[in-house]
């Protein structure tokens, strides 16, 4: 990869908590740094896993070619430029062994790809899995559980 | 573009939430929705800025061509996929007027670039900008202010 990020978000103490878990249960949720501070990396994390599960949520179920090579391409730039450089190596690796390309599709399938690679990143840091299934992820990110109604 | 996300996020109220203000001040900054409910358009936006300015926060001095075609890639598809009808338009106008390839020559101008795009969404919903300069926008993304320090 290109030497995009040398730099690390340092601000969060433990290694262990390198990444997020947006998709997890409440209780476990990081909550974001005050915000006239630099990201940690744990909320860098679930920043940035809350953003690519929303749009996973709303990827067509019938892509067209351009779609399929925008998605394929942010989740390859990620691997090259995500500012936190053990998640990223750890990301690169989970990308190269699980490529992207297979899983866009469709929507369902894509929004599987993500919350499988994501955990990974949950097991790796003792958290609770979410169930990879579509029909719960679209309730998650897109349409939301009961109770979620404003 | 792609037909990529026909859909949108709808649970903020009104159009003019429409994305947020991470580089603005404290007191007009979005809260997070519940964590197992879907992104409202404003927090969806103060995540994915919260990222990018991370992200270039932490771009090289002297990028490879490798890192400025990622760079380029990732604010390429945020056109296309960005999860949010509206705001993904606005976005997609203003990176067609200012492209960025330009701009990933080195880590300022890339800083500086970005702010400009986020601060024309500042003022479109009548919010602070930030003032667009690379050490206030390292030391708010990247190194800290005084007072960040945990």
């Amino acid at each position: 990869m290109g030497a995009a990020a040398k730099g690390s978000t340092t601000r969060g103490k433990s290694t262990a908590a390198a990444q997020s878990t947006a998709q997890s249960t409440p209780k476990s949720t990081p909550q974001p740094t005050p915000p006239s501070c630099p990201l940690g990396r744990e909320v860098l994390g679930l920043f940035t896993w809350s953003f690519l599960h929303t749009t996973a949520s709303h990827y067509p179920p019938s892509p067209t070619p351009t779609d399929r090579l925008q998605i394929t391409n942010l989740i390859t730039s990620l691997t090259h430029l995500y500012p936190c450089t053990d998640c990223r190596a750890d990301f690169k690796e989970s990308v190269s062994k699980n490529p992207i390309e297979p899983h866009t599709k469709n929507k369902n399938d894509l929004m599987i790809y993500l919350c499988k690679r994501h955990n990974e990143v949950n097991v790796k840091l003792g958290k609770k899995e979410f169930e990879c299934d579509p029909r719960l992820l679209d309730e998650r990110w897109r349409t939301g559980f009961k109770g979620c109604e404003t």
